[in-house]
């Protein structure tokens, strides 16, 4: 006789493992203290106890979503700036303005951890509420030590609060801050003696992430950083390869980064490099159609050699302010083609291998954490194929319903 | 002494008026059966009594959206057509499966009234939970008299179900069905001769849309269906100018067509004779992006002829499977250029007078219906601003407040 906490009983199951839907198609799921203990046909359901039993009326159990890449923590927004730009601005103005990334930067500085705490945690709902049940908040608008920490702090307490995982990311290396400017080799140096160490120390950082761009920071010296990153432990990650072809993310692969991010522009080098590496390509399709850009990241080249594509939200005041993973979902199909099993696998397991999680999250397997949610659509495809809607039936963290 | 039903104090209010913001600062607003008693800046509120008062902290009200063109009544959904097409299938094979809109059509009428209904209340709430406070719902996959009647039950039951306002259209004319392969004009005859006089007789429409494009039907048989609507006393809007340019909507117009729809072919000429004739354009960025087209609406002739320009979802199963209005905003700012200001208007006032409510919703003024919207934003710019997440603090229909 099994001893249960919780069994679902009466839905199509797609488990998700090796990154298909593998559907049961009238299944059950057995939660014992927060982790699946039995999955499997509703038939073959062995005699059990349980304090809980749902009933369930149909709709679709997956793995709870895994948004692998969020600057979910900032101060302020910049919706004034969305708005001036479409009444005409240029850049120049916006940034006469006080617009752009220094405007995240100021007011994420000025605000307070409570104040960044409450902000976050208002965008987090909305992830939650449409499926999320793990997700990254890198820092980088903080750009000094006092405020990269206050946002890795006020990540930290997000997960203290709330139903979800949460894995940080020190992003010290985003953009320069105004008191370096000119002077990016100083701003690493910085970054690498002071901002990292402390961090580190103080074991706020999950892993350690950059900006490696033409307005961002060269290979030479995100490499630098990596480094000092490696030397304290922390793995890395790059956003890489977004607007121009540097060999960030080759560089990257060498550091057996866990993922490199957007690459619109990587190369078939670079994704050969990221194969052997075990480097995961998380696609950001928000940026991409907010900034109206054109060329694609390159999908075939991915399944050619392997590498696992991920998707995520890329949640940011400037570039994406994206509050659904599921809208990624239906963007990634839409406009760069994938189908709606690598966009479920993108928002799941191989999320999950991005964030060094795949053996605890991301697919449902017996051992595995109770992370998902029971849907009400009738199959895995609607949730790439519907824009906007609530379809949460459940969400399930760790075996408790939360919703 | 005022003496109200409730009175809402302590948050911007952007009235909408004339399709601009016009933000009162620190306002409140006072209801009174159903109806907007008083509005204006909290220091010159009067001395009143009211049995509910909402002390608001911030946040942002304005009028209930508006979403004046869906499909929201239909059988089965087409995610499965989604998934085979981005796994490589080409549109006859799709064809060859059963999809294309003969599934709908297929679905619908193998759909009771109160299964159309069940199916179609969960994309209102999804709509509703949106700020969605009046929705347009139309007939078109039933395709003959019997379904398409079932079509507009279905959205009359939803209107004696729901706090929300819900006009009904007749698109009898949507699409050909098998039974008539080859045959439009007799289809059309069908239509002029069945549905519209029953439909027209059981008061189940507010208004009859037809789809004029070359794979649908052209001018000559459109204008004959509407010569049938103008007899029965029935307003016209059309689908027009979506693939091509037919000048369906220069005819529409000559009807003082209520909208035309989709738009992106449109000429000069088409736009002026809307202009004249008053009739609104209502765009459709759902569509647009999901069939990834290129053209796009001319935005700037409908300003330069002062076209009011409405925002709608489209809401369907194939070519918009469409669920938030509030992202719809987006698009038509981000894939179109409209500005947020115009993008609230398009999907407020503007829509409001797509459907000939503006006499009672769309804007907030003294004496009109109390559909209003408390977001949790800091300016209405916000609401185009986001893509995805949940903003809606109270969606007040009517004076109620709904969630
Ligand atoms: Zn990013
Ligand atoms: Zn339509």
């Amino acid at each position: 006789m099994m001893d249960w906490d919780s069994v679902w009983i009466g839905a199509q199951i797609a488990t998700l493992e090796n990154g298909q839907y593998n559907v049961i198609e009238d299944g059950a799921l057995a939660v014992k203290q927060g982790r699946i203990a039995w999955l499997g046909a509703k038939q073959d359901l062995p005699a059990h106890q349980a304090q809980h039993t749902y009933q369930l009326e149909g709709g679709v159990i997956t793995p709870g979503l895994v948004d692998c890449h969020t600057h979910l923590v900032f101060g302020g927004n910049r919706a004034n700036e969305f708005e001036m730009r479409l009444n005409g601005a240029t850049y120049q103005e916006i940034a006469k303005a006080g617009g752009g990334i220094v405007s995240s930067v100021n007011a994420t500085r000025a605000a307070s951890v409570d104040e960044l705490v409450d902000t976050a945690q208002k965008r987090l709902n909305s992830l939650m509420a449409d499926g999320v049940t793990s997700v990254e908040i890198k820092s980088g608008y903080g750009l000094n030590a006092q405020s990269e920490i206050a946002m890795l702090q006020a990540a930290k307490t997000l997960l203290d609060n709330n139903p979800v995982d949460i894995k940080t990311t020190c992003l010290a290396a985003h953009a320069l801050p105004p008191e370096f400017a000119g002077r990016p080799d100083d701003y690493i140096d910085y970054v690498c003696q002071e901002i990292l160490p402390q961090v580190a120390q103080l074991g706020l950082a999950d892993a350690v992430d950059a900006f490696c761009e033409g307005i961002g920071f060269s290979v030479a010296q995100t490499q630098r950083y990596f480094e000092a990153a490696k030397a304290l432990g922390l793995p890395v990650k790059l956003h890489a390869e977004q607007l121009s072809s540097l060999g960030g993310s080759s560089m990257a692969a060498g550091y057996q980064a866990l993922s490199a991010d957007h690459l619109e522009y990587v190369t078939e080098d670079d994704v050969k490099a990221m194969a052997d590496a075990g480097t995961v390509a998380v696609i950001l399709p928000g940026a991409y159609y907010v900034l109206r850009e054109t060329q694609k990241p390159p999908i075939d080249l991915f399944r050619k050699h392997k590498v696992p594509m991920a998707i995520a939200t890329d949640a940011n005041p400037g570039t994406a302010p994206v509050l659904s993973l599921r809208l990624m979902m239906n963007m990634a199909c839409t406009l760069f083609g994938m189908t709606p099993e690598e966009a479920l696998a993108g928002a799941t397991i191989h999320a999950a291998k991005a964030l060094g999680m795949e053996q605890q999250v991301g697919t449902l397997a017996v051992g595995k954490q109770a992370n998902f949610v029971h849907w009400d659509v009738q199959t895995p495809g609607e949730l790439s194929y519907w824009l906007g809607g609530q379809f949460v039936l459940q969400r399930v963290y760790q075996g408790e319903v939360c919703s």
